[in-house]
């Protein structure tokens, strides 16, 4: 038995994953539970996550035409009821407001009261509502495309909630859009489907898989809903976004209707795609050690952390001096959207403080005692290096390469988090094989939840389903990039013509 | 009679006021009603100014140290029903959830289904919900001050809604804090006032007045609200922002306790204050003309459309490249926070193009023909002049004093909007006088809703309701800088110290 390295964080990945990941939140003070049920808060940390997502990506986003609007927070009944297939996805997940105040009862307690005629469900997600908008904006041809983008809150009643990952409140953005033809609709749809990919490799450093969900797998509505897949560190699937092609079912059921340049009634072809606080789970899972949270600089709530050192009052002013001007120079300096962010801390806790950065996982940690001083030197310590690894580095040499400090240790966390999706993607062609991949009896060990299988698949919903039963494993898509190869399928050992992704998931 | 001039907007402010807003809206298609009762749907032109709103404000609110965050949109009842006054002010327009998915009844209809065990209030506003995480997170005196703001939707059953001034979900920002003395939370107060009202001035160029709510008109729970009010051009006064010393009524109902540094348990000071999307309709009756949206450059939508003219196909191409090289060069140029942003109008539909642009309060319309381009020269129409006082400029030139023209606009909108308030602010100290300034049968008449009354107040409850069920007039403020000066009460002449600012409201 190998001496075991003390860690940071209780248990580690290897003992127990879905612990780890919560107590990396805990640690790093990015999140907590709510006392309403499947709700989380999220604390400042994790929020700016959420905001430099939101400023990057809402950027992209807006460079392809898309405009920002919104769209009220309830839904009325009627409206959810409009697509069938819709609706049956969400019933069971909907909050639904009934009433519209409340009304002291005999005891002093208060109660509903002011019964809507119709109920309203909180948003789930926008299609019919906003539906119903576009069916007002749209007359002719003239009018389209309709590009939107909305960043809201939506609810989903989980059962089984974890934070970012399934929470009943998240936050999220939905595009939607319109257009005259079947072929700018689909051509839409894999537009916003790069975008997020580009976006999730560039800024999160996850690498993803740009593929296709099987009919079993698809958005309650819609025609075909393309998605990318990235690989946490325990080798399950996390989705982390998606982008649906809607056929003409929502203008439909909402009536989307224009006039053609050639002046016949038609219906309009529409998408939606999103993605969601979930990204901030998948950000976690994908990057994070046994010491706590590790953050892609691109993205980091904060890029360095100055920690003055000083014993004796005299010192504590000169070093107080030094880091402030350090922060201010620092501040000035533009590193990819934005400025170089820094935090101060000046608290009394010896080592702990630093330990406590490692967690949150700041991607800089600069020691600044007299003696570095002395030598107009910072003593530099990095996320992506061992908390020991801390390097002496003159003042104006750090000022000048931070970008480029930041920069590597953004491509190493691609670099291993790809490395580390290849080393687990594997080619299997036999139902044997594949159970053993997927051993479902040691479900419980990280190690043995398999990877991405790259199998045959006949398209037959009963083996898809078969495979769901006995292994928990889904297809989680039918690659954009898959090749013609014809081979057996790996349920029933039908012929089939290209592989598919299977996986857990999250 | 005078010959009436031709406005693009009808009615105009003096012929009906109220529907003269509703037509701006429209003819701008800034927003619109939505089919959920009392909600409206924020179109891109609309929700361009919030995002402009937002990223200012939040960028003056991080500078004071404030971090954001976020909370559940859903607040248990018993978590309202812990302070009596809070709930008591809000009980009356909540919208509750009291299910949690959705059944098919007899009729293939859909109806609530899962009865909650408690119901949830969707959040008029958040003390209740983040005092309970502050609560979790204080213990001692060295966990404050805590400084968090979220941005995001609240919800309130107004009965009768307008858009953007009073809707049943509005977007806002709100402040919470904790601090360890009532002095740092009364600071804390009046900071966050003293930013609102600078935001406001110098960003929606609307003069405000700040001052103190009295007891009848504070927030439900709070010891102390301050407020600023602007006057909008019917003479009425619109609240435009909000911030509340708390005391420690809420850390008493939440259980916010911190041990001080002597080591005795005490309640934590708490504060809140927020703007909302109701910014937006003030920004519109501040400004607007009989012609349509006047928008203050620093927060416009957009700050210049570039209108090409051609008939000649090879007209078209030389003038399009010189609108797209000329669009390019300004949107690389910095103005208050962004780039200058750029609207380019294609449309072939003759002059209702330029209207289009008035109506939606563009500051800059810049023609640009063969002509134009022949002598290097741009057309250019400013939002506060006559829409015929278009003036030839050089192109180099534009580009060079874009930036003080804008500039020059935005101070003249706010010298303007500052006239009219002095202009309609009146000492008056008798209550004949006072009576006739307000005269309620002409109430349907804008020129005639009075103005801002400084006038003395005695201080008691009963003259307050007295004039307000007389006038429809209230106490808007009691003005932070108001002096001494001895006087009688305008209601019922008893002596008084100091002159409250009266006024319609909206």
């Amino acid at each position: 038995m190998t001496k075991k390295t003390k860690t940071a964080i209780t248990p580690t990945r290897s003992e127990n994953y879905p612990e780890w990941y919560q107590q990396v939140i805990k640690s790093s003070d990015m999140a907590e539970k709510s006392p309403v049920r499947g709700c989380m808060v999220i604390k400042p940390w994790g929020y700016a996550i959420w905001e430099n997502i939101r400023n990057v990506l809402d950027g992209m986003l807006k460079a392809t035409g898309v405009k920002n609007a919104y769209f009220p927070l309830f839904i009325p009944l009627s409206f959810l009821e409009k697509e069938a297939e819709h609706v049956e996805g969400f019933a069971k997940e909907c909050a639904v407001v009934t009433h519209h105040r409340l009304e002291k009862n005999g005891e002093g307690g208060l109660i509903p009261a002011g019964k809507l005629n119709e109920p309203l469900v909180v948003r789930p997600t926008s299609e019919t509502i906003i539906g119903d908008s576009f069916s007002k904006w749209v007359s002719s041809y003239r009018d389209l495309p309709i590009l939107i983008n909305q960043w809201a809150n939506v609810v989903r009643w989980e059962m089984r909630t974890r934070i970012f990952l399934r929470t009943s409140e998240f936050l999220w953005q939905e595009g939607h859009t319109a257009h005259t033809t079947r072929e700018e609709a689909v051509e839409r749809t894999h537009l916003m489907l790069d975008i997020y990919a580009e976006f999730v490799e560039k800024y999160l450093a996850m690498p993803v898989v740009k593929g296709y969900k099987t009919p079993a797998e698809r958005f309650p509505g819609a025609v075909d809903t393309m998605c990318i897949e990235a690989m946490m560190q325990d080798k399950k699937a996390l989705q982390a976004g998606t982008s649906h092609f809607l056929g003409q079912n929502f203008s439909r059921s909402s009536g989307i209707i224009f006039q053609s340049a050639s002046e016949q009634e038609e219906f309009a072809w529409t998408t939606s795609w999103g993605v969601s606080t979930r990204l901030i789970g998948g950000l976690i899972m994908a990057h994070s050690d046994d010491d706590g949270l590790v953050l892609p600089p691109k993205i980091a709530s904060a890029h360095v952390v100055l920690l003055p050192i000083f014993r004796k009052p005299e010192e504590k002013t000169i070093v107080m001096e030094f880091t402030e001007n350090l922060s201010n120079e620092l501040k000035q300096i533009f590193y990819h959207n934005r400025r170089i962010e820094v935090e101060i801390d000046t608290r009394e806790i010896g080592g702990a403080r630093g330990w406590d950065w490692i967690k949150k996982g700041i991607p800089l940690r600069v020691e600044i005692g007299p003696r570095d001083i002395a030598q107009d030197s910072l003593f530099v310590g990095r996320r992506d290096q061992g908390h020991r690894e801390k390097k002496s580095i003159k003042r104006e040499e750090f000022i000048k390469t931070i970008k480029d400090i930041l920069d590597e240790m953004q491509a190493n966390l691609f670099e291993r988090a790809l490395a580390f999706q290849k080393d687990n993607t594997v080619l299997i062609d036999t139902k044997k094989e594949f159970y053993d991949f997927f051993i479902p009896e040691n479900i419980d060990k990280p190690e043995i939840h398999g990877g991405f299988a790259l199998s045959h698949w006949c398209g037959s919903e009963n083996c898809e389903s078969q495979i769901k039963t006995d292994l928990s494993v889904t297809i989680r898509s039918i690659p954009v990039n898959t090749k013609k190869e014809n081979g057996k399928c790996v349920c029933c050992g039908k012929p089939a013509d290209k592989r598919v992704v299977f996986a857990k998931a999250y």
